[in-house]
């Protein structure tokens, strides 16, 4: 009976304590009820419901320009700024972006789904309003795990010399998805005991003002803190004490599972999902990964802040005992530290979604690849079948990675070989590997699979002739429903190539395919520009041979549906074939 | 007489307190005179004469591992490791690496150009040691501006989690290569003042042990802290307090000149080339953003401790005033900043050597594009004609930034292109816009150039037939001097058309083309893979056109020479040239 009179922050302005409280439990229902029918982000958004009413009290936003970091912890924000059927009606829970999105409401500033880049973006706002002449408040929330990364200490620290007004609102949860990493945690730990009185205050290390409030969950408190600092004229930091998953038991209890949870049953906390869970290439990795850490005192896997991209499980976790190592979000700090343990004769991987791996351009280059030294990149999610949130999805790997040069950028085409190249890679001494973990559903090698990468060559699965199909990791599997498809309605054998390798050309076998085929295709799961498709255009381009490439044109994809994305591509086995037989044609077949 | 008898750090270890004063001295001058004759860099070096002799008194090199940030301070370290002669005999100042280069002994452990990646290295090497039981020393040493990039924080971060043997030399010289930004700096500066003992210790904020040396450039009460910290059981940071360019007045009277310096009369300090700078982009740059200060209240630069990438002379900087921002070294905030700033208004471009805008591909593509703010990227010297260590070449622009989806790469081809192309990019308010300057010399326009680029349209040149020669960026001259052969050679005009941009195709351009023309050739600086032409390779991949794409083979080059390097890529107009003669014959001309 509160919530729904809210259309606008002006009508949260109007409620007193009473109401507010109302409104609060109202969010906090309409969040549980949300995320049991339909999955999400659940921790980080049941921690910030009082601040965001509090904020939003005080502030008068869109004049007042809040940014949140990372915004899935943006329900209640939503829930107030004009969108709350996306929380209350079952009808339009998927009208709305997990994340922040300016094309939805002024009251959004950004597109964000990275951590650790509020400070640095609500720093720009500041400077663009000192130069107008504005008054407006910024202020940037940031928490969850945010503040390891190194964008986050960057900008507190340029934020740190700003002499007008900015707040930085530190939402300490104590955790990240998994626990916090990183020894600012303990000071933080200190500074919550102690009121915000500790000694070493990171904050003030930084040049920064420090406000303290301890129950983070009290909208009252919330609001005359935030009061103290609105129009200030200086940065401060209101280091907020908040509980994630507060308001339900279940959440309470195990953090880590519920920061982001699928659809269960309120009563009891039970997940919805029917029978076990599918078999996963991340699980598989895990699996493998304990049974090495058992005879190989050099083991060490590093993950930042995301341990499930190689299937390290809580449990996992603990049995790998002194072979693992959660960095915190820190993606940078994690290659160098696999490219020093790699130099010094530790078998290292550090895996992580690819997305995410877009923070270490300069790091894979720099400190890895330019130093060759032998530590394996396992990459995740980065698929068209992976995540298709635009802030999450991820086709860039190749264009990124595989266009360094001394990185082995390898792509399984399923878990044998998978885990074949993860053994080797930890094997090998000679240079840094990349593993893209092949999307969709996990596939099985019909046959053995090699064990050595050490000599990148390219597998000819069927000898063919006229056309040959290189079936790149993901896409290994339409080639071979492409190629069946020809050999029916042409007649004869066309060639399959599993690649194996994106950071280079098997130049040997296409000059030998060269000698009696026409019409080469590639298909991949990325995007074309950039990608290998390209190189082996390349390769080809002063010469008469066709080349089609297969994969997803530049641009950014939201939300999408792979079979539809993939159809726009023309990147289905029906209109590669009819593209290959027009090709014929041209050819003069 | 001291240093001519130092082969290796144990030499070091014999001397007394009187011998190593001798031997700082002449170290010291060794550094003066190269300096003088060869250039280099100064200020870094001269700091870390002390330190490094002790160093090497107190830590057993290369058992114990000391891991140098930026390397460019290690001058000192490689005359104490058997490297003497490059710094004492002209003809072997050529001989080193100005950075740490494992190939040139084991003293040194990484190659490192790249600021801030000591502690996260060294971190590494110290997983492993545990891992393997082992007991030597790490140490880490980072300064000179450093501190403030976020590799380096997240670094300290999770180093304040280890339980074992870690020593992080924090070289306080008070400087970047411009003036230090950022709060932490006056926060260090409040502890030189208190001796070390001020309240929030950004170190201990972290969770790491501290240790303050007030007199850095003392080598025996350096030797004293580095044996009170040997063999610790924990991490701690040995904050010492140094002297930029100590011992040569100078350097001290102006820091930045003398970060680096090119040879000069030592006497009076007088630069020894004839005559006015040459005429540069970055001056160009600088001069027309400072008048353009005066009637945009909107504009903001923005500089990442590397000023001059946009001419921003200590002079324009004070005349800028609100309108330019150093962030210090810190490219992932600075990316942000610009992005939060574009978005609320402000006329925003941040310029920086492109091997530094490695750092932030992941804020180029998130924060920026994703979020379509029409901020300006100005990326120096990422050219076959920029810097050739390895550390700091840089091929990569390309596959990097223009395959980021909704950024406008834009590849001007001389001074007034350039210019016009930041102003438009200043004007517009709907995309981020990436300016890769020109290599090699300044050029100027023959004619009027054009002043919107809102139509991304190639431009044609010259119109002929058959060959169509595109000359992109710094190569439009090679494609001009190519055509100018063909068209004495084979009796008829060439097509010639300065692309203007690497982002896309001007598919319209391409198939008018397509018309009348058989060979395609694609001239770019930078790497093949990943890049421009095989873009344009891809195109025409289904088609009988031929493509060659000219450009720098995938790898890491150290020290070239461009001519060479370009010669070895068959990358120069009579190579070009014969091999499109080649091609037209395969093309039955």
């Amino acid at each position: 009976m509160y919530l729904e009179k809210i259309n606008d922050p002006e009508d949260v302005k109007k409620l007193d304590a009473t109401g507010r409280q109302g409104l609060v439990d109202e969010i906090r229902a309409a969040l549980l009820s949300r995320a049991s029918k339909h999955g999400g982000h659940f921790g980080p958004n049941f921690g910030m419901v009082e601040a965001t009413v509090a904020l939003h009290t005080v502030f008068d936003s869109p004049h007042d320009h809040i940014v949140y970091d990372v915004s899935h912890q943006t329900y209640p924000h939503k829930m107030l700024t004009g969108r709350k059927e996306a929380f209350t009606d079952p009808e339009h829970y998927d009208d709305v972006s997990p994340y922040t999105d300016p094309d939805e409401t002024p009251h959004d500033l950004f597109k964000i789904g990275h951590t650790s880049t509020s400070v640095s973006l609500a720093l720009g706002l500041a400077k663009a309003r000192d130069l107008r002449g504005g008054h407006e408040n910024i202020i940037a929330v940031i928490g969850d795990g945010s503040m390891s990364g190194g964008e986050a200490l960057e900008g507190l620290n340029v934020a740190g010399e700003l002499d007008s007004n900015f707040i930085v609102v530190f939402n300490d949860n104590q955790r990240s998805i998994a626990e916090n990493h990183g020894g600012m945690y303990d000071r933080f730990r200190e500074l919550r005991e102690s009121n915000g009185t500790a000694p070493n205050n990171l904050f003030k290390a930084m040049g920064l003002d420090y406000v303290y409030v301890n129950d983070g969950n009290d909208t009252e408190t919330l609001i005359a803190a935030f009061k103290q600092v609105k129009d200030i004229d200086h940065p401060v930091v209101v280091h907020i004490n908040t509980l994630k998953g507060k308001g339900y038991e279940p959440a309470l209890k195990d953090e880590e599972a519920w920061h982001w949870h699928g659809p269960f049953d309120i009563a009891t906390g039970q997940s919805l999902s029917d029978g076990p869970a599918p078999e996963s290439y991340t699980n598989l990795a895990g699996e493998y990964l304990l049974k090495r850490a058992e005879t190989d005192e050099n083991l060490l896997v590093v993950a930042s802040a995301v341990p499930f991209a190689l299937g390290m499980s809580p449990e996992r976790r603990k049995r790998m005992g002194k072979h693992y190592l959660d960095v915190g979000i820190a993606e940078e700090t994690a290659v160098a530290i696999a490219s020093g343990a790699a130099h010094a004769g530790a078998h290292v991987v550090w895996g992580s979604s690819t997305t995410f791996q877009q923070r270490v351009y300069d790091q894979l280059s720099q400190d890895l690849a330019l130093n060759s030294n032998p530590a394996v990149i396992v990459g995740n999610s980065g698929s068209v079948w992976g995540m298709s949130d635009v802030t999450h999805a991820s086709f860039w790997t190749i264009p990124m990675i595989a266009n360094i040069p001394n990185i082995t950028y390898l792509a399984p085409t399923n878990a044998e070989e998978y885990l074949a190249m993860l053994r080797w890679g930890l094997d090998q001494e000679k240079h840094p590997v990349f593993i893209q973990v092949p999307g969709g559903p996990v596939r099985h090698a019909k046959g053995p699979v090699r064990k050595s990468y050490d000599d990148l060559r390219s597998e000819v699965v069927r000898r063919g002739s006229k056309i040959a199909i290189f079936g790149l990791g993901s896409f290994f599997d339409m080639g071979e429903k492409t190629a069946d498809i020809l050999r029916e309605s042409l007649g004869f054998e066309v060639t399959l190539v599993n690649p194996l390798f994106a950071s280079g050309l098997d130049s040997g076998l296409l000059d030998n395919l060269a000698v009696n085929h026409d019409i080469f295709v590639t298909l991949e799961d990325g995007q074309l520009e950039g990608g290998w498709g390209q190189t082996l255009a390349s390769y080809f381009g002063n010469s008469d041979k066709h080349v089609l490439n297969y994969g997803i044109k530049k641009d950014f994809y939201d939300r999408f549906e792979a079979d539809k994305l993939l159809h726009e591509n023309r990147f289905e086995p029906g209109l590669i074939v009819a593209d290959i037989r027009a090709a014929l044609r041209r050819c003069g077949n």
